[in-house]
């Protein structure tokens, strides 16, 4: 056992991915959803991110994100150490992601307790996160892979849910029976009215030993490449390394390869996080997040002029023009200088559906 | 009276003024209605109106137009002769273009009989109006103050109409009993189902002569003002006479100062026109004119990339961007260099109130 507190042994990994099909036109392949503010907090989603860790991590927060990013993240982030930036050639889905981190990071500091957290998420109440955090840490140094999951405020059938057990001798953690698949309707209001279940947020917290214990028997092949380039990663042979091993990585959620497996063998734990928490997955979340609840309010992000008259909804703008809209309900309008997005509330999920049609008919260069 | 037929007396005056203020922001005090496609048709309504009247007038067709937009109409008009183009310093409503038109042109040729054609109107059979406009010269010949008036095919508050009173002894030609202002809808009704209302859509057909006599005794100084211009029009003084003359011209619509009070001494004959026509006020009427009536269309007017799903009304693109609309009914999207409108079909007129918070708010770079 080591002898750092479980609390000296933490490391905060930010996987930063996903380009975010559901907010194009702001949300692009060069410019993904975590490079954005969408908050109107004047940072963007990475940066509120990284804010949050630091009370919890200080500099001790490494970064994975796609080798095109590396210039954008390194400007957003400009107190990131350069050798805690993982850069992917190509996207592997988030257990490549955080098992390399995980693996790297061991690789360096045997005991160390890393905790994954999405780069474009909104959480708004930072103490109760780092609260929460701090407890996860605490229950991962007794051999648990710890996950944070959120206290429905509604029978949402947009995520997956975490079916609490038994409470362990900590503060507020329960086992975790099992992770279950975003649910229909029926059940989320189940899901919800029994008290049993939380909100998966996909924040995981584990010794690095564990994680990667867990996916060698899940997931040989991958954990075995994930090792390779491990061992070679503060070497003069990453590069090569990383041409050779990662193109043949499975690409796998972690829910699948790590998380689910593992509580099957009583291996997880959940903190419940009762901080408000979102995930922005399209332009009706950003206008119920901007609008707070209240009805008929225009939020407005970006810092193009506005003149509206008898609308609500949201309007995005990343030009200068003018944008002047009337008589419009629940509308979203997205304004960047090559696409323009108009929209309501009620088809925000179509986007994606859009941006395939973009994809098929070789519009490329605006994806 | 004159030698020549009444045809070979025959000479067009197109008044293009109007800035057309519900159509922005396609049409700008800077690049108003006339000076756009707005039919798909690939020319200006401008052209349109050119092409109209060229079979009647051949190359007999005067233009007045704001002197801003003389370099524009030069260019949309190549084929008109610069002797035959009136620049407004500053707008002063339809007599005084009209009637200056009318005394410039009495002055080359006393026995001239004018007929006044908006810039900025749709019809679309030109034949119906040519074969009207016929009739109303031959009609004006006889010594009338000549209106095509439309025949309603809606009970329509958005015009004015005609009073019918007796046939003349021509082929379809009636007298005006009078001209009466844009009524309510129960009003509307009742003059359609009468048969003895038209629409009037202010284009007017009489001897130079007649006009302006009729204009000596309703608006004296107004004549006055405008026939001193015309005597020195084709001289070296035009400019200075301009200067000094036209900035005290009383401004005031050719309705109130010359069909009205002529109606009322029965010198007013009407021809109806049975062509289709269309003043497009706002961008509704744009959408409709585009859909013909179809449910459920989106139209497109310009060259913008457009991906729609579940979307009706009408797209205006005037910049090179992807315009993409998700589940919109009887939208309106006008997309320009530096300003966006988004509202709806029932909205389309309210796009006037907007314009004038510009201009209160000091935007008039957009105007």
């Amino acid at each position: 056992m080591s002898n750092q507190s479980p609390n000296e042994r933490f490391y905060a990994v930010i996987p930063a991915g996903g380009v975010g099909s559901r907010l194009w036109p702001l949300s692009r392949a060069s410019a993904p959803k975590f490079l954005h503010d969408l908050t109107g907090s004047g940072q963007t989603l990475l940066q509120d991110t990284w804010d949050r860790l630091t009370p919890l991590a200080k500099e001790r927060i490494m970064v994975v994100t796609g080798d095109v990013h590396s210039h954008a993240v390194a400007e957003q982030l400009p107190e990131l150490n350069t050798k805690n930036l993982i850069l992917e050639p190509s996207p592997k889905d988030s257990t490549a992601a955080i098992a390399l981190a995980a693996a790297v990071l061991m690789q360096r500091e045997p005991e160390v307790i890393v905790g994954s957290f999405a780069a474009d998420h909104v959480i708004t109440d930072d103490a109760k996160f780092q609260r929460a955090v701090r407890e996860a840490v605490e229950v991962a140094a007794t051999g648990k892979i710890v996950t944070i999951g959120l206290q429905p405020t509604e029978a949402s059938v947009a995520f997956g849910y975490i079916h609490k057990g038994d409470r362990l001798a900590s503060e507020t953690a329960c086992e975790v029976r099992e992770f279950v698949e975003k649910p229909n309707i029926k059940l989320a209001r189940k899901y919800v009215e029994s008290g049993e279940y939380l909100w998966n947020a996909g924040m995981f917290i584990a010794p690095a030993k564990l994680l990667l214990e867990v996916l060698q028997k899940t997931q040989p092949s991958l954990h075995a490449g994930v090792m390779q380039l491990a061992e070679g990663w503060d070497t003069p042979q990453r590069q090569s390394l990383m041409a050779q091993v990662w193109p043949r990585l499975t690409q796998i959620a972690i829910d699948y390869a790590i998380a689910e497996p593992a509580a099957a063998e009583g291996l997880v734990a959940v903190v419940p996080g009762l901080f408000e928490w979102h995930d922005v997955g399209d332009f009706a979340a950003i206008a119920e997040l901007q609008s707070q609840g209240r009805k008929g309010n225009l939020a407005v992000l970006g810092h193009g002029k506005v003149l509206a008259d008898s609308s609500s909804g949201i309007l995005v703008s990343d030009t200068n023009r003018l944008v002047a809209l009337i008589g419009l309900e629940d509308v979203i309008v997205v304004d960047t200088p090559d696409a323009l997005l108009v929209t309501t509330k009620e088809h925000a999920q179509k986007v994606k559906s859009l941006v395939d049609v973009l994809k098929q008919s070789g519009h490329s260069e605006l994806l």
